[in-house]
């Protein structure tokens, strides 16, 4: 690590200009959450391997941002040399940079890896002492990585209809039409996501999430897929060229922006013929003399991309596709693919296994792999006992895990990819007696579970404002948690999936929520080296059937469509409402008579005896 | 008012450039939230008398933006020349110029009336479409306005330390220590309860709000009032020598600021041999070379002034006086100034007098106005029956009010200025039988009253993020109200006070409230054509003396400070539960028992009746 520190020093000293610090995004060219091995830069330079979080390394220091779902997992992994910056507690980035970094310091960056608009917000805070950011020609981690995993081939696979629920013609007649309302000749989708869902293609370049490396740009009559073309096979090919869409390789994005820029992208390659696009030929000149605008989303553009544009003819604005992603169709979200059968089992200890945080993980994952249309986990599975659990993100390795205890309690949250759907699910149990604190505070996050998932809210609230419903019961404690509330949730793609969020943090983009989006409900709290508590469903937004509707906007409502008891032991029902245990006992009925027709007989019994209904 | 557009319209046409539009926002030269009856300009011009909104007169139309507070109300004062545009409906006041003017369109305002930030703001939704905001050399709606009201030259006195709490040398010193760290030169203060608080002095150019016309600037080392020197007499004079600040004539700022911009305010003045700035003169030379930023307030700075200014060397940031004077010395606020007589001798109905909206109105202003240190009402009284209690801010006349009538609800919202505070509070009563809706609607407004009174929350917590509590009840049923939830409220200065907010809005610039800031609590219901509901008291924000201080920051709740009883008769008593129900009758109790030592006997008969305890 010392090293590697040592090393960047060294061609930053020689970079021209000199860099006063360099700065290592977790994000790929994508702006992905997560990212494959080979673009962990940050966890390669800070050692740090949480999925969020910002290295900056100047002469002399080294500094590593990151949020409070990391804190601790982050203060054990980073060495002495690096010094922890709690987001949220010490100085924003930015804010950090332009205090502490010389007047007309040179600030480097790769600008693949960074998004329009951090690098404009910091651009801004740079201003402030005539300091300057410097877009590096490489990436100079690439240059001092020497064993940096090499670029897979994993194959594009064409995700079906009966999966997709829309075809790829629907979904570019509907974004051009958004294209032409905005006046915009063409959009760049930089969003791995985004662009598998746009062309029905999923992969498996990023691990848990079935996407390609891959950009995509939409013009009013043109479309192109920029991928690794050794991973395309014939059968998809022609699906692509049945849409009309061109297939060229990764690195021709970088020119093909530049073209669109000047119009003259796809002027001649004639995939106009099929008429896929808005525009009949007679009037589609005119439309685009008219349509001058490249459509960039700020926050998953590459500045480097954004670069190759002409400023004042770009609309920086969301992409379509985030929100048209984030609406389901209902028909395809259901009463299946939400089950959890490991907590049954999990209590008829076979004497032959022994019960470890990896064996039981293995053990849920075994069970889900028997299901149809399985296709992998969607995220690696959080199976933590005692002081593990209050680890935000722990992962538990086979080799050091512990073991499950009878005398602490046991965090599990998991999820897997279906063809039909993605799912999450976090439940905390205890096998022995919980403490009379324990039962208090898992009582607490339960309250705040229910009164976020019992909120009903008018068109047009936005996941900041709910997400105090579900601390309130906590913060009368004085106790809290570190991370947000929920997080909207693919369909075969992304378990997070924007461009909805449950948060405490107001954000800039937060959209309303709207029926038919998902999204979690997952407050906790976290006591270090002790124990921690998460309760996770995934709720589905309806109407509200409210009685009244002041102001015609229109009410929404929760359905939870994760049916999974919650632990009663760990339940202090005086500290409930009424209200509340009649919501528990209506929820419990209702899982027995879900998921009764998969249950073999011993563990409908189980499941009978967990979902018996209580009173105070 | 015809004549008015006509008018206008006539003076747009002959301007230079051409206007296509001119734009009349509601606000002084100070950009106030009231403003004096000659500054109502907007109000001149489109009848509309609300506090908030915004006219745009073009060619051919004439359009008012205005918030839900006021839908009703300017709906019935606008004539058919006039469009109502519904702020959070409509497109915004800047989406629409930038989507509906010409293109490269000259759109005209008066630069003194708009804040750096609106006009920045519109600059922005300009620049799409090359249109460009024309500052007018002068106002073109005084140059239409024939009787506009002439200018008052009404006494500015000093506010003694016994009620202000701290001396203007305290201030200053503050003042020029946050300067420094920010490494400004100097400060332009332009609000105008800032600058009467920080200089201490008050006086009654604003109906309403206690303050005086006036600019102030703070360098390191010196000190100015603007203001109109006919309303200084000797004595204030002195007083502000003694602390080292200049009286100048008020249209002297524009010249200082400009000198301000160049270093050179000041530097023959030799007000700094009192020694008042925290530079002494060997360092003060450096000190200022090094300190080069003028700091301005972006929302209540005009444009006017900031064009003035080098933009290179402004900070833009909200003015430290705004969070300075939020923080209420507890000492100063207490039990006293925050009662309301009126309720229980409104029933004992005298046979001589009749009871309309305005003489129950008088009435409780005489009450107030009987008690020491009172110096006028704070607000307009807004006491409504049945229907006009829907309009948020009625306004009674006594031509025109309503009568007491026992089949209707009953609304009043009132508050005063004494010297050692300013009060704010709302009852809704009935004095026959109300319906069973009317009741359901009452509870749900007091169950969001008591929620939001009774949040803990960690430091850190905006109002914006409080807001929902007050709403969830109302929501649950449909139902809603088209205004914030709180607003901070001065001492012996404006009702409305920033810089926090409790609103459903997200506010770029609301701050976490903290320890000592006065807030009210004020949610509400209305029902066009039939009634209003809205219950208010003015809370305090102290330690929150939780169990546990979980990511050490320290959790905050809040005391309610207004004592005055709910009406039971209007409580659907089965829709609370046992938790609100004890919460209503200990704030009944100590009601009584801080009410008591003001009240006659039968007074006193009467209180304890309505504060006798309720079970469900």
């Amino acid at each position: 690590m010392a090293e590697t520190l040592a090393a960047l020093r060294s061609l930053m000293a020689s970079y021209s200009p000199t860099l006063d610090a360099l700065v290592v995004p977790s994000e790929d060219y994508h702006q992905s959450e997560y990212v494959s091995a080979r673009d962990k830069r940050r966890e390669f330079v800070s050692g740090f391997t949480g999925s969020a979080g910002l290295a900056l390394i100047t002469k002399n220091e080294a500094r590593l941002w990151t949020d409070g779902r990391y804190f601790l997992q982050a203060t054990q992994q980073l060495s002495d040399q690096w010094k922890l910056m709690r987001i949220g507690e010490d100085p924003s980035v930015d804010a950090w940079m332009s205090d502490n970094l010389p007047r007309e310091a040179a600030i480097g960056v790769d600008p693949w890896c960074v998004s329009v608009d951090t690098a404009q917000r910091w651009e801004r805070a740079f201003a402030k002492r005539q300091q300057k950011l410097v877009q590096t020609s490489t990436n100079l981690v690439d240059e001092v990585w020497k064993n940096r995993p090499p670029s897979e081939i994993n194959p594009v696979v064409v995700h079906p209809l009966e999966f997709s629920g829309r075809t790829v013609a629907v979904k570019l007649k509907d974004l051009r039409e958004r294209l032409a309302n905005e006046k915009a000749r063409g959009i760049i989708i930089t969003a791995l996501d985004e662009v598998a869902w746009l062309y029905n293609i999923r992969g498996s370049d990023v691990s848990y999430c079935p996407v390609v490396h891959a950009f995509a740009i939409v013009t009013l009559n043109s479309a192109f897929l920029y991928v690794d073309k050794r991973k395309v096979s014939s059968k998809v090919s022609s699906s692509m060229q049945e849409n009309g869409i061109e297939v060229r390789e990764y690195g021709a994005v970088s020119s093909d922006v530049a073209l669109l820029a000047s119009n003259q992208l796809g002027q001649d390659t004639g995939v106009n013929s099929d008429g896929n696009g808005v525009c009949e030929s007679e009037t589609c000149e005119a439309e685009e003399n008219y349509n001058d605008l490249v459509w960039v989303d700020p926050a998953s553009c590459s500045y480097a991309l954004f670069s190759k544009l002409d400023a004042n003819k770009v609309l920086l604005q969301q992409s379509p596709l985030a929100l048209a992603k984030a609406l389901k169709m209902q028909e395809i979200y259901g009463a299946s693919g939400y089950f959890l059968e490991g907590e049954g089992t999990s209590k008829r200890r076979p004497e032959t296994m022994k019960l470890t945080e990896v064996t039981v993980s293995d053990k849920l994952e075994g069970f889900r792999a028997s299901k149809e249309h399985f296709r992998g986990l969607s995220f690696s599975t959080i199976s933590s006992v005692g002081p593990n659990a209050a680890i935000i993100h722990y992962s538990p390795e086979a080799e050091t895990c512990a073991e499950l205890d009878p005398d602490s309690i046991y965090l599990f949250d998991s999820g897997a990819q279906y063809l039909d759907g993605t799912t999450d699910i976090t439940r905390t149990v205890h096998f022995g007696k919980p403490s009379a604190h324990e039962k208090a505070c898992y009582t607490a996050v339960l309250k705040g579970h229910i009164a976020l998932g019992n909120a009903r809210f008018p068109n047009g609230t936005n996941g900041h404002a709910l997400d105090i419903l579900a601390r309130i019961p906590l913060w009368r404690y004085g106790l809290d948690y570190r991370h947000g509330t929920g997080h909207g949730i693919g369909s075969y793609l992304n378990v997070h999936e924007g461009p909805h969020l449950i948060s405490f943090r107001p954000q800039a983009r937060n959209v309303p929520l709207q029926v038919s989006m998902t999204v979690t409900d997952e407050p906790g709290y976290y006591e270090d080296g002790s124990f921690g508590i998460r309760l996770e469903n995934v709720l589905v937004i309806k109407e509200g059937d409210t009685k009244f509707n002041f102001g015609d906007k229109g009410y929404l409502s929760f359905e939870h469509i994760t049916w999974a008891p919650y632990q009663i032991k760990l339940i202090d029902l005086s500290l409930l409402t009424p209200k509340e245990i009649e919501w528990m006992n209506t929820y419990h009925s209702k899982c027995c008579e879900i998921l009764a027709p998969y249950m073999e007989k011993d563990e409908m019994d189980w499941l009978k005896k967990a979902t018996e209904p209580v009173s105070a």
